[in-house]
């Protein structure tokens, strides 16, 4: 069973998601059968790269038109969230940015087999560490941490590399009909939008795994004899298990 | 719509399969709409990647215990099945080996959008062409053909990148019972084995597009409000379609 996440660097309730998505996977027993595989997605694609002047606070206020005490009580909110789940989200910290270039990284890491160890560490930076992640050098930094290769991470993040990889995913979200993140697709079939409650993920891996599809086969088996004959070329059955390097 | 394609760039029918897939997508009113990702699969995992001493005839006399004669009658058959969806195997210049490297330069290609590119180049060269894809250098100047890079690719094929990818694809085939290839699978639902009939393909697409997953939101919608609440972030509404970069 195939998880597909989209989800932003800098958005509270993804990293809650992402636990939430975690704990839901520990409890449930076929959890070795799945795979959960990040895609990018940008809440606010036209944002700076540069770091803003105020704080998360002032930044809120103003993009949504409230006053600065109505957005520190919305963090204190998803601060509360986020501490249900184990996360210790230092708001007065954090540094808002552009992600685009955090996601350009991320596709570079899955391509490494390090993608859940960059998405994790990007998060836990942003949200707990007041990690700027609009610095190249701070993105280089948390990478390696994680296993990348420093100077390599730099040069991809001095290029465009990676850019149709977090576009397409974007494409993607857009023709599911995504408006929000955290957005859980389950094999395709079932969705989860947002953080929702434990039951709901658990309900969701459930119902998944209980419709995953069976493969049915069009046009009858072929090769079954043995080489290439009748339109398929089969596995050479002296060795069917060896198939190791 | 997804299709999976299971293949080997030493096996006769996977060719022929691509081109049976590529016209009956070709006659698909929905071509638009559905993306086709090519898989590894090694139809002989163990075989050396030394160039063999006899041809291709005499290595399936070998294999399968049968005369060289009835070897080049087998050649014979395949060779029109091919020459049927337009393709002219030049079987006396074939010259087999381990594929591993080469499947590990096709998902490299992947990775840098040239995954078609690079297989369509590789199939050529084996089937029409006499190349010997064992060696290195005449891998990197298909490669280098296709857009790749050279000496990256020279680079890459000297190390062991990219054979988790390898290893992976195989594991997958393994688990949904692949026997032999090519091995189509459509949606995850679908699946045809072998270069069938071309009534095969046309009717696998028609039943995999029209039984195609609709997405089912469980736990209801969140991230309709503006910013993040009630467990999701939204994508700010002043701007829902500027997202380009």
């Amino acid at each position: 069973m195939k998880i597909e996440v989209w989800s932003d660097f800098v958005c509270p309730f993804c990293y809650i998601g992402k636990r939430k998505l975690e704990h839901a996977l520990e409890r449930f027993p076929q959890k070795d059968q799945v795979e959960v595989v990040y895609k990018s997605f940008e809440l606010d694609p036209n944002s700076s790269r540069e770091a803003h002047s105020g704080d998360i606070h002032d930044m809120l206020a103003g993009k949504y038109g409230m006053s600065r005490e109505q957005a520190m009580e919305a963090n204190r909110n998803v601060g509360e969230a986020a501490r249900a789940v184990g996360l210790n989200y230092d708001f007065d910290r954090m540094s808002p940015t552009n992600t685009f270039d955090a996601h350009r990284l991320a596709h570079f890491a899955a391509e490494q087999g390090l993608s859940h160890d960059v998405t994790e560490r990007l998060l836990q930076a942003y949200f707990t560490e007041g990690v700027f992640l609009g610095d190249h050098e701070e993105l280089a930094k948390l990478a390696a941490e994680s296993g990348l290769d420093r100077a390599q991470v730099l040069d991809i993040l001095n290029s465009d590399a990676y850019s149709e990889n977090v576009r397409a995913d974007e494409e993607e979200a857009v023709n599911l009909g995504v408006r929000g993140v955290p957005f859980f697709v389950l094999d395709g079939k079932f969705a989860v939008s947002g953080a929702q409650p434990d039951s709901v993920f658990d309900q969701a891996l459930e119902r998944a795994w209980g419709e995953r599809p069976a493969l049915t086969v069009l046009g009858g088996e072929s090769a079954e004899a043995d080489g290439c004959a009748d339109g398929s070329c089969a596995v050479p059955q002296d060795k069917p298990d060896n198939r190791a390097h």
